[in-house]
């Protein structure tokens, strides 16, 4: 089941609901018992707490876009993208980041890092 | 010490001891536990192993170059790159990755972990 094409169809299919707003699309993809570690190294999100974060993150919409392949392990897929998120307090952020996504043998996301940090952050007016 | 700068220096100096065929440079930056899982769901190799591996790698020449910002989190540093590995018995493979870098409190790379597969490996005519 966890073909490279069926990987890369799941990161496809969050980065659309990311952009469609449908946070229950993007919940659809974890496994119930998934863990969301965004940023690396903070405690990972667990059941609610990922819709929540989720919800908050882009509460004023979001285009995420990748910025390179998919890469294609035999378990996981690493992907770089960018993400433009709209705040109704303050410019547009910009963050590069690099997602992993660690699927379970049913094909759930069973666990996402996010890699970024303050150097990956700018800023653009609106 | 593990300031953003720090860690893109570190990646900055492993991408050119690659291209410049130096392994001992390329050992210098990991601790000497280190554990390099490449590519991911791989028994990690240790000690001489990782310098085999490089050895063994990189035999025929390598040029290898980020494709997109270093994703620079705390303690770890997340880069995409294309490697064109040289071979002598065969054309030249193109592979593109994702290396995660965890850094140890004394500055060197304690983990790395590389994420690829088929999916992301063509060849070229030399």
């Amino acid at each position: 089941m966890l073909t490279p094409e069926y990987m890369q169809q799941i990161v496809d299919d969050y980065l659309a609901a990311i952009n469609a707003g449908d946070m229950a699309a993007v919940m659809a993809l974890y496994a119930d018992d998934a863990a969301v570690e965004d940023p690396v190294g903070t405690e990972p999100k667990r059941g609610d707490e990922i819709l929540q974060f989720y919800t908050n993150a882009f509460a004023g919409g979001a285009k995420v876009e990748l910025t390179g392949p998919v890469r294609l392990s035999a378990k996981a897929a690493a992907f770089p993208f960018r993400a433009e998120i709209s705040r109704v307090d303050g410019p547009t952020m910009i963050v590069d980041v690099i997602d992993i996504f660690e699927f379970d043998s049913a094909g759930k996301v069973a666990k996402m890092t996010a890699y970024f940090g303050p150097a990956n952050i700018t800023t653009k007016e609106a």
